[in-house]
């Protein structure tokens, strides 16, 4: 059997790690062949590939992105895409499954088209750790691991200047990343898609910090919007060209927060250092497990289905258990996280 | 309510994470009262303690070791050991109750005096994650990561000198810190106590990856014994002064292996670096939720009862759970680790 | 004698490492007394202090920020400031002399000063390594090994992505910070305020490592400014609100170098993680000599001297030296680093 | 003109980012051409090369080891070492010039080489930083560096423990990685070849700074030894299996030092993590800036000559002045780091 394997939407770090996992155990335990499509769906829609032999895959677990590149490219779109046409290609170039690993709007794709009858097992992809039917995803862990060495740096400074340090940390639809950042480091506000947050609570927790002697730190979602309006200041903040600085939340949140509470405020955005470079341990193992795990699901031929961590094992689910399954912060976790608010 | 908290057996890192939890917890939601024992058992028999006002623990989830200090002082020796006399000691300083966190001894220690009527919960602690009742203990994580960039050192002076490494790590019982670590770092062998492997087979791994142009990397719990003799050149390494070198297995594994293979090998231990210093933000968000919800099983009166990972929420459990139930690692994740030998 | 020290401007990595050596020496070796002026010259100006003894400056050398707080506030301001108050201020707090610990500002306010008749030595502190009379200045290895690690972990989502990655890093007025970091991390262009550039230049340098297969990756100064115009796309990135997205040099120069190459690009601006946190093992060193070499200024009563790092040793230089000798970064280095542009 | 290039010796982090200065420059300025030889002299001597053109060298600045093998070979050995066969061998291949990437012994080879006629130039490397003729080498700071990290973790183990703990560093023949990492990490003591210190010394300051209040902190070169007897309890540890345990130095001051002060003494050898792996920041700029020196070197026709960095400078200088020269620890840099003692 020749199978191939592609990686699709932002990167990740652990892919490499995956497509490790199912080379490895694929040739040396089922004696299957490998081939790698470039940069996601439109590897696969124009037939554009690698071979990937044992020694392709040497020593890439620790190494960042995906060996394979990726593309956010849509499966069906384009003269040579869709269902038909992809198994045609497929069948051109004689392989006879596909492993996606990827997040929703992969294996959304990978649904349709499993359902249209092609060969595919998944590996689900979110450094978010958004999905609701794995309990963690590969990458979450570096990710939060980066971004508390980072702020860790941040709190220094906002001591000796006695400054309210602001950190904006990834996580469009959901929190995760900063609810574990924030508890790790410490944060006296932590603020996420999932909670409704007025300014008002925010100032609070920033002052009530400061009145403790310490230097506030807040550490905010990039998709965090405030319960009601973020203020009149939050565009007020100035480039060196004098020119209005309109960043992100972090950046906008800086000066509001700075007028309401009096303190010397700063905002930084950890932006992608948080999603690239090396892997932790943790994500290099789970990401080699999911790896070896999905090489069962093609041997099994459990077509629709994705690998998936349950406490410490690795379970089979449905394609369809990843679509519109949000997974967002509970509230006891965010209740847990106050507690350290003051 | 006035409670005890102690630390007791290895320092492991996230004790401090663990401390912080408690007290800022039982603090702010159950205005309870923390008082500290020194050095484990030793304070709760002596009656040395200092308070535990939240000012005492800011700041600390990032550092390692334990503000409280640590000992392997067992609770019934001496003239004020024993559950009365401990009982005398902590009416005399009014503390309600006690918060262990400790390994398997502490834990059974907690069990006899908890059975002879001693308020008591405990907060199971091994950076080995040899216990059965809980997915993983906080420390472990930043010990294999610890671990694994020590390897991935390790692994470019193989490479550049076209040498066999050895890398040793903690582990006397269980094997877990080696195979994930091994896992991680790519190792051609991973060497457990759980798994007899003979002389024979580890060198065939050794001679196998060199054979496909590796430089041999072998990963050895330091509780690993072979199956059958190390082989007659294992006491043969000697020192710069001329005198047998006798280590822990990495030492001695490396001569024996040398002489089967006829590769050059070194050994490294990685020893007491693997348990000290900053916790990984994995485990200082494990250990800080470890401890605000130990602090519900004092509100809740749980005596004989410890906090564990389960999936990713947190379970009571009773202390005989974690006794006489090493967590070994299982045959399933040994042979996956097997996959990447070659 | 009594000695007051303080630490004014920007925090930097190493402050505390000076502070050690000071204490450590001028108590053992000299037997002085320290006291500790809260906030910079503000501490000085309104005689707020800490005592200094050995216990105070116990294992600090590892951490960022300083104890003492700092501030930007000048000597010369309010009803305390200027030589005579100070001078009175310091008398009625049986002060002797003072340390400072800063750059070029607090440099030039403590020139004044002694000109005045003040006791003063300084230890120079600026991030950006911008001064003529020393080889480097502590802080600025440790600035340049996190800004080299995040672009390390930039590279990897640039390749699997096939995107221009901009690095925003310090340095408003020199570029030596982009220099090393961009050197380090094989920048593909490197922008720094010395040399101008223009953008056609910067986007040639960008499609030639395209070329070549390589994800670009541009390493800029925050205070670069192109020769001519940067061009009419550097207004329009949106942020998710649709509102354009203003910031630094970074964020302004990605989507001008998308339009003009073709190429997806990203920015990120690294911003305070490059100055807060641990010291790196270098910067721990050279503070510490300092701190102890400026302890002799005082003994010797060197009055209106810095130490100054020279080769391996440390050299005593006059303040006069620190001010208008802004240290830029010379033709030859910058050439160095073309060479690795492609 | 077609260069050979080699790299000889104990490997050493930064020699990839020589390789890649000497490469990008050679090619991009001077439009020469590159080989490497495999494994040191080996290469050198068989005839046994790879081609070294752009694409070899791209990314390596961030590797360990070195990609092209090293080895001890000695270059008059064998039946085709000696200047006359080795430039047969070269004339044969069509390389004009050797540039050696060595330590002391490596470039007294090529020193003889060179007087024999052939054309070599050098770049210094060892990571005991102990060559008279040149400030710094690379590689030095990065070994600083993880020893730094690593004496950190183990101070907190110390410190929860009321332990001393002993780091043995490298250094057989100085101490200048000891007298760094320990100043760096805040030491109690630091015993280098350099300094005869007495056992009776040593125990006295463990004891001083146990009398503080401290967990006692000992870093310790490998290639110190006691000025008088170590004494007698220094082959009495004993492994798990009761047998003596005689390990290096540090291992072997262990029990000698427990049992003169009475404090439970652990002792960690770092070993070959502090060779391996990814470089600082500092080592990936200096060794850059070397290799593209060299260069120069080659286009002067300077044979005979190695680069060595003085001050901020790279300087070129005759092969002599690396031999014969070990640069010490002189006498003042030790008194600054007994400053710290107590």
């Amino acid at each position: 059997m020749r199978i191939g394997i592609m990686t699709s939407g932002g990167d990740c770090p652990g892919l490499n790690a995956v497509i490790r996992g199912i080379v490895l155990k694929g040739i040396t335990v089922h004696g299957l062949e490998f081939v790698g499509f470039r940069d996601g769906w439109r590897g696969v829609v124009e037939g554009d590939f690698m071979e990937l032999p044992r020694h392709q895959v040497r020593g890439i677990s620790k190494q960042g992105g995906t060996i394979l590149g990726t593309s956010r490219t849509n499966p069906y779109d384009g003269p040579n895409g869709g269902p038909e046409n992809i198994q045609r290609t497929l069948d051109k170039l004689g392989v006879d499954a596909v492993i996606v690993i990827g997040g929703e709007g992969t294996l959304a794709g990978a649904h349709r088209l499993t359902e249209a009858g092609l060969k595919i097992v998944g590996v689900p992809k979110t450094i978010d750790n958004d999905l609701e039917a794995t309990d963690y995803t590969f990458g979450f862990d570096t990710a939060v691991q980066i971004a508390t060495e980072a702020i860790d740096r941040l709190r220094t400074t906002g001591e000796s200047h006695h400054r309210c340090m602001i950190a904006e940390v990834m996580g469009r639809n959901v929190g995760w990343i900063a609810l574990h950042a924030g508890m790790a480091s410490g944060a006296h506000a932590i603020l996420i898609p999932e909670q409704r947050v007025t300014m008002d609570q925010v100032s609070e927790w920033v002052l009530h910090a400061q009145k403790r002697g310490r230097a506030p730190l807040v550490v905010v979602a990039e998709g965090w919007v405030p319960d009601g309006e973020l203020g009149p200041h939050a565009e007020r903040g100035l480039d060196r060209f004098g020119r209005p600085r309109l960043g992100g939340i972090g950046e906008r949140l800086a000066p509001e927060l700075e007028a309401r509470t009096g303190i010397e405020t700063r905002a930084t955005t950890l932006g992608h250092i948080q999603r690239g470079g090396v892997p932790s341990g943790y994500d290099r193992v789970l990401a080699t497990r999911l790896g070896m795990a999905v090489v069962d699901s093609v041997v099994e031929e459990r077509w629709g289905t994705m690998v998936a961590l349950q406490g410490t094992d690795i379970a089979h689910v449905g394609f369809e258990s990843a679509l519109n399954n949000l997974k967002t912060v509970p509230q006891h976790r965010y209740d847990e996280a106050r507690v350290l608010f003051g």
